[in-house]
């Protein structure tokens, strides 16, 4: 069985994410979702509200095979502890591509056995990023077409403690 | 007659802008141009200098049917407010593209009825940005080619303040 | 009024090219569209189809400031010809960019009153090219949410000749 | 089971080809190796030609779960016909990229079950494509590191024919 | 004394290419230019005329360390035969790098101690290629800021016999 | 003699910074490295330590055309000082093109007889920043490829004081 981990802030989780895990969790045995827990980032949403949006999120897809964690540490360690063979990236534009390219290229230098596999966000999603969907919320935008509604509520709810 | 929005930091106004300014004004019927007052972001100019530069360089070029004004929230919501029917950007480079076309795109999922239009700019002014104007300032370099005249005494004096 | 003109092969007319007509229509006064009849490139519908093809497709739209005509030279003449304001281009990708980039600066050298706007093709119709809906025609493939019917009709006429 | 497809024209097959081929193998359950056989193309190689370097070179690398055939057609309606799940693609740089991403989408609007995953080139395949092979192959350079043995004796052999 | 070729098509020699010349001639000890006599490309002008633009365009330059030759083979076999440490590009654009970056890794695996150096295109020639050139030549428009004057005249007369 | 500058950051140099200098130290009769002294940026390793891990790591190649300096301005500036002929640039990527495109763009502004010359990052070298070099060794990843022995320990001691 192929095991696949798909690793990013998730701060917050959304549409485009989702369709990524919907998508991985076909074609793998094992998708593993993982939030990074790196405390030289900031982030709107603590790691334990990340993980609840992602774990709310998946469930009401229904999908068996994956799992939900997080890590702080270099992504081709945890996959190396994990014993996984493949680290899953989903591709929004020529921009992401290069430092995805990047990225691969470092991960194989430290272990060549771990696949990268790019999978195309769907053109639906193409636009939407983490960052945007924080800026739109801020902003009091219209985000139903770019989150699951546990997200939009969330967002709301975030943005509103804060002004 | 068509209304058109041209939003941006403007921090300061630099030859570059000022000629996509003059391009739009000849195409559509009035060109707003709006320097973005967002709290988030960290300006060396007060948006009340922002506004005033820009003024001051308009006024120099004679053109009758625009507006500046300031906003704080997403654009999308400025053009619904003022019935604008076109967001101007200005495209300088492929990274610029990307970028402008993920914009472009939340903003139709928004509101599908504002165009966004991009117009080239001129070759001249293709490697000025305001970041890099900054940064030519600070070191006292020589900034004649890339902003109106009153912008380089702006510049000057508030670099000279601040070192 | 502001006059634009819609330069292009029209190899057939696809609905990315319909879009963009569509919106310019709405953005300028009136919207020229022209298929280029160079003698130099093959096509595989005749400029007489192609303009046909034009015709038919935009009769559908109810849009009354779109004229549509061919043209054997370089855009920039017959531009001046035409006392057009404005060169409109669709644009799908960076590849398109750097392309588009590159003609409007050699237009403007020619001729820098007449400008080059680009209008970003929906996200529905960004992998649609003239040249893909031919092969997909070609196999038999399904055309409908890429072409007008008629232009379906057209192709798979053509290609049935063909084979 | 995944079942994925891997088509190109493979004229002829290169390093480049031969090492995306092995990682694919160890991810899928089947992989099978799809030589165009499409009549519109211009190969130096015949179909039977290029089939059997495909061949050679696989077996020299002991998969079992290869399978290598021909096709004239859309890639979706073979993937259809075998019930495949998903199609490789082996990227090598932001130019591929943006044509893969347009392959990509046209596939999902003719059927959206079925995936494309990208795997990056090594970066010492990086540089090779077949055209480049025969350039080289054509003016007597040094195949050694771009191809397989009998590749680069099949190359040799077929530009002594044509000089 | 470094020593560096300079190799393209030259069909014909642009402002562009002869800008790259003088600046890499100041750069480098001695300058080669090399007009590709690739008999498998198809050009507008032959190899003689091709040569003969480059040198009387070269001579009004009064630049002592160029010299101007053909060649038919793989740019590095040329650079080992003349013993030349660098081999120069013009670069003008993102898509150029891509292909820059190709050739020159390949170059580098046929023989890494031959030097790949790109110089950028002056933003003025940026948008100038052989191949807009003859198209603006064909359409009879205006030439004067692309090639030199004697590149003028042939372009003319080409293109008149040819109509 | 050709006076060339290779102006970085070096917080802290890479293996592909040494590839760079290497290559430049053999095409241009004087390579002076500079370490910029910015006071805007945060860096990880002091200036001291900067200049310290670049000369130590230049020592082990014996090469003698090299002098290692700090400077805190315009990089043009420092050019004039020094009566440089060439900025050298290192680039990885398509990314970096855009950027270097338009400093050099902005020199050639401000000067425009000191030359920007590009080299290609070697493929081995492509992936590798002093970002992601400083993000491994904050994670105790494998460095051995990425920089000199020297760097790895100021790495590895600078880490482990911050934890």
């Amino acid at each position: 069985m192929t095991k696949a981990l798909y690793v990013g802030s998730f701060d917050p989780i959304t549409n485009g994410h989702i369709d990524i895990i919907k998508r991985a969790s076909q074609l793998f045995g094992e998708v593993i979702v993982v939030a990074s827990a790196s405390t030289a980032k900031k982030y709107v949403f603590t790691l334990e509200e990340r993980l609840k949006l992602i774990e709310t999120s998946l469930e009401q897809l229904n999908i068996t095979n994956t799992q939900v964690m997080s890590y702080d540490g270099l992504t081709i360690n945890l996959a190396e502890e994990l014993k996984a063979d493949v680290l899953i990236r989903g591709i929004r534009s020529v921009k992401d591509m290069e430092y995805e390219s990047d990225i691969a290229q470092l991960n194989k230098l430290q272990n060549d056995t771990i696949e990268t596999v790019l999978l195309f966000s769907d053109v639906k999603y193409q636009s939407i990023s983490s960052t945007m969907v924080k800026e739109i919320a801020f902003y009091k935008g219209d985000l139903s077409a770019l989150v699951p509604e546990t997200v939009e509520k969330a967002l709301t709810e975030k943005f509103n403690e804060r002004r």
